[in-house]
């Protein structure tokens, strides 16, 4: 069975030393984040998924979810026993708000357990992750009787949500969506339609459902200007709180997945189910994008999330199979042969996945903690400029995450050799759930889309602008130091890259948006390389100052050093070659008609 | 249901205008594969493929094989039937020797079908393909009492191969294996032990199944230089050819797989099998590589298959998912939205498959030819030159086109989004399948390892100086025509990286063999990007010929011009950031302690 232990000491290391996390302590909910609180969080977080959601990962995979001919639906066994404690623990209430009954704790922290229950169990820790993108929407756009209605219990846990968009003809191009709301004389909605690719749409788990449905109201126009968002519960929600009767929702299929077998991916069939408007009328895209970009952020979480638990089960196989013989001589001259970590290529791919796990980390971290600083930080400007940074990163974070994820997943998977490719290792099941993430909440070539067509662009291209003065920035003040320059020379090689792409991308983007397009996905790989090596320059320089100010574990910094000069310098050229993709244009990408392909 | 049409004419493209065939027509077997023959061959074995064996891909997949508590093994329904017409059609024994019934044709005429059939399903595919490499191995080391007793069954087809290295602790590193041959008084053997990943190890097709097994005689070195290898059949062969009595081998689990689900993976146990030796003793692995040789360049057509079919599915997807709009107006302005095929990133996706998939077709079919050459060209000279070429390819056509080949089913799901994660649309297949061909056969990086470590250095690194002065002369003469030079320009810079590469390696890998060992993985890609760019441009060339010979398939002849300059703009520029990968040299890779990691 694969091993996983939560990388606690590495997640403390960029909350304490690489973000500074005591540097928000003024901030709400920071005040009680002490190191000392949040270490004691992220142990029993770690101890909590390692012992009750690890050992049930497999199992989820093998069995499945099952539908019954009544269209209930039972988790793998024991989910309902784990969810419970989960619920029990608290542990869906970390970043929530306190006047709901939730601990609120800052986003970053939430964010970093989070990592580990996606490690432990993808499957399972999707129920609460459809939750806290339905929370969201409701704490953004609901009414103050919908949040006293819905949230304490979502918040705790007892009630899980869902995000319906997705239809049979219809995914990315919600415009063409055809369920539709008519407006009863009580004020409610009868809504009708079939939804599909609905994660934990029906389950064991809790005793509500609260979906998030969009669906166009009658008359409303027949396109994306025309979609309104509308609460649906499965069991109604009387005014007391008590639940009322079954909706009229109910679990027509079970998709059989690829992978996240434990997660029931359900087709919905609403069949003239109540529901109720949430936020304005027709203005149920903007509503669902508060629940996407939360959602695309946890995304990312579950490339890195694989990545990391696959990693970890590769260094340990790479310890202890013995095959071969270091190229050097016998390290092991008692022995027949030697660990295979001794050869260079299985090291190339630990060290290739280390890099990114550990980047990863940092970055999406980071990008938590801009998430916390847009609602919270002391200034109007300080919020906006987190906002700016977080939306412009947002897309690389979900695209470049959970491409790199299945990258490292597979490579894990790779170090097992045939032992890799049969399923009692438990190594296809990261490569098969770190896949979805590739596709789900907008497919990585929707999320270059959204970088090059709108986040670049918005406000004059502000949010790009802070970036590159963040990072030149710091270049700038941190190549005088010659132990920094192995990382930051590359890095503003990088950089340059980025500059040059992005000037490229203005003069010929708009000339013809088709280069834009097919200049995307390189471009969204181009600053994830940047950003991830932004966070690897800060994290040596981390490492440094605790290895000059006596830090004790000086093994651990050490390896970071290192981990931080192979990014720099295995990964970081990669930039020029994407550079040469995006300039190459959108000619021979567009010259075949389609029917000649 | 995925669809699949054999690509027969690229097939020909590449077989009559990029390689020329006819210009071997003088050859033994090539005398007989004109031009219109092998149309007909490979239009007939297409129609099989497509209507015998595709239909049974995802119900393989499903179905699986079971192992009864006796050891027998059923295949998944339909495929008895389907390998009985397999027999009857002869599609084993094209290029079999015609002395033991097989019709003598070039091996590359029999690699272009089976493509087909490997494209249509690989997992039916596998059976008739491992019985090649049996056959390859005992019409190469085999006596002749032993060839006259076995190969005209297994050219037949009515016997199956197995090959039989692998044992629990034992995969690439033979030296460890234990399986034990006890020598009887009437010169036969006693095998004994246990091997597992035995692809076809036991099943109903067949009448009986020639296991080819790796062993240590009694009192050999216990080493790789102990090793021997036997015939160990099924059933025993009587003098008379008839089959006698059951032998001491059984199948004692089937491995349950990520993909493949339609071969039998078996756990074999040999518990005092009668076994035969075959060649010399203690010779065992030089056979066994003779087997491991055909079985590398059959695992790069494995990856091309699935790349193939995958993106024929994704083409088809693309024309008839509706979803959003072209970035430069509807390009249909009476729907609701446009074919997905419009947009650039799409175009991205199915540009790079098609670029890997014709580029690695011809790649093959070429290495395909150079075997033939090795046995039949007329001069020692040209023999010698085919052998060298050959084996400094085939772990660049096994290492790189298999990671193309899971690559490109990885692109084809993506283009269907969430349809691509679901089992019925058969694209996850695809990726699944796809994964074992980077793992078997040796895994990718011990490709890596062969190449860096052995091929480059044998006979003072004759073979790729060979290499690079086709390559180079090749681009010197083109280059003079300026429709050329889109594709020849960049190959040159290609092949300047390749050479500044090489030099690197030969001036640090020796000093240090541990670089060679980090740079190995991305000189293989290097040096496969080189080839398939080299390809590109014969095939560019081949079709501006045809185009100014006023060709009537214009299409066909545009549509490869804009391939290849797609390859050469987006594909070949990463050799700049793969050399300086190897430049990079080993010491991050090194540098971190076995216990850190």
């Amino acid at each position: 069975m694969p091993v996983y232990t939560a990388p606690v000491r590495d997640t403390l290391f960029v909350l304490n030393d690489v973000l500074h996390l005591d540097r928000y302590a003024n901030l709400p909910g920071f005040t009680e984040a002490t190191p000392d609180m949040v270490g004691a969080i992220l142990e029993q977080g770690g101890a909590f998924v390692q012992e009750v959601l690890h050992p049930l990962n497999q199992v989820g995979d093998e069995h499945g979810c099952k539908r019954a001919d009544d269209g209930s639906v039972t988790t793998p066994p024991g989910f309902r026993d784990a969810y419970a404690q989960f619920v029990e623990g608290g542990w869906g209430t970390l970043s929530a708000p306190t006047e709901y009954g939730g601990q609120g704790m800052p986003h970053v922290i939430a964010t970093a357990f989070e990592e580990y229950m996606i490690s432990a169990n993808m499957a399972f820790a999707m129920y609460p992750g459809l939750t806290h993108g339905a929370i969201a929407a409701i704490q953004v756009v609901g009414s103050d009787a919908q949040k006293r209605k819905y949230l304490p219990n979502m918040i705790a846990g007892t009630w899980t949500g869902t995000m319906n968009l997705t239809e049979p003809h219809c995914g990315t191009d919600l415009g063409l969506l055809r369920t539709k709301a008519e407006e009863q004389p009580d004020g409610s909605y009868r809504i009708t339609g079939t939804k599909i690719f609905i994660s934990a749409g029906e389950h064991d788990l809790a005793e509500n459902i609260i979906h998030l449905v969009l669906a166009k109201r009658t008359g409303a126009p027949d396109n994306v200007k025309g979609i309104s968002l509308f609460i649906v519960p499965k069991f109604l929600v009387n005014d007391d709180g008590t639940l009322g009767a079954r909706n009229g929702v109910t679990c027509g299929a079970i998709e059989k997945k690829m992978g996240i077998h434990g997660n029931a991916t359900c087709v919905l069939n609403y069949d003239g189910a109540t529901g109720y408007l949430i936020g304005e009328a027709e203005k149920g895209l903007a509503a669902m994008f508060i629940m996407m970009n939360a959602a695309r952020l946890g995304v990312g979480l579950q490339g890195l999330s694989q990545g990391e638990i696959a990693y970890q089960n590769a260094v340990k196989y790479a310890r202890e199979r013995l095959q071969g013989r270091a190229l050097t001589g016998p390290a092991d001259p008692s022995a027949k042969a030697d660990p295979i970590i001794v050869h260079p290529d299985v090291r190339r791919m630990l060290m290739d996945m280390r890099a990114w796990n550990e980047g990863g980390r940092a970055l999406i971290l980071w990008g938590a903690l801009m998430v916390d600083l847009t609602h919270k930080a002391a200034s109007e400007e300080e919020r906006e400029r987190a906002n700016d940074l977080v939306s412009l990163l947002t897309p690389v974070i979900k695209g470049v995450l959970t491409d790199k994820g299945y990258e490292g997943a597979t490579l894990a998977q790779q170090c097992f050799g045939g032992h890799g490719y049969i399923r009692e290792h438990g190594m296809d099941q990261f490569v098969r759930d770190a896949r979805i993430a590739m596709i789900y909440e907008g497919t990585n070539g929707v999320q270059a889309m959204d970088l090059v067509g709108r986040k670049l662009a918005q406000n004059g291209g502000r949010a790009l602008r802070t970036f590159l003065e963040i990072v030149s920035a710091y270049c700038a003040e941190q190549k005088t130091d010659e132990k920094m320059a192995p990382i930051v020379e590359p890095l503003e090689k990088a950089v340059g890259q980025l500059q040059a792409a992005t000037m490229w991308l203005m003069q010929n983007g708009l000339a013809n948006p088709n280069n834009a397009g097919a200049a995307a996905y390189p471009y969204m790989h181009l600053l994830g390389l940047v950003a991830v090596g932004h966070m690897w320059a800060q994290m040596a320089r981390a490492s440094l100052d605790a290895l000059a100010a006596g830090a004790s574990d000086v093994g651990f910094h050490e390896a970071k050093l290192i981990t931080a000069r192979h990014f720099a310098a295995r990964h970081l050229p990669e930039t020029a070659s994407l550079r040469r993709k995006i300039e190459a244009g959108a000619e021979t990408i567009m010259a075949l008609a389609a029917d000649v392909f």
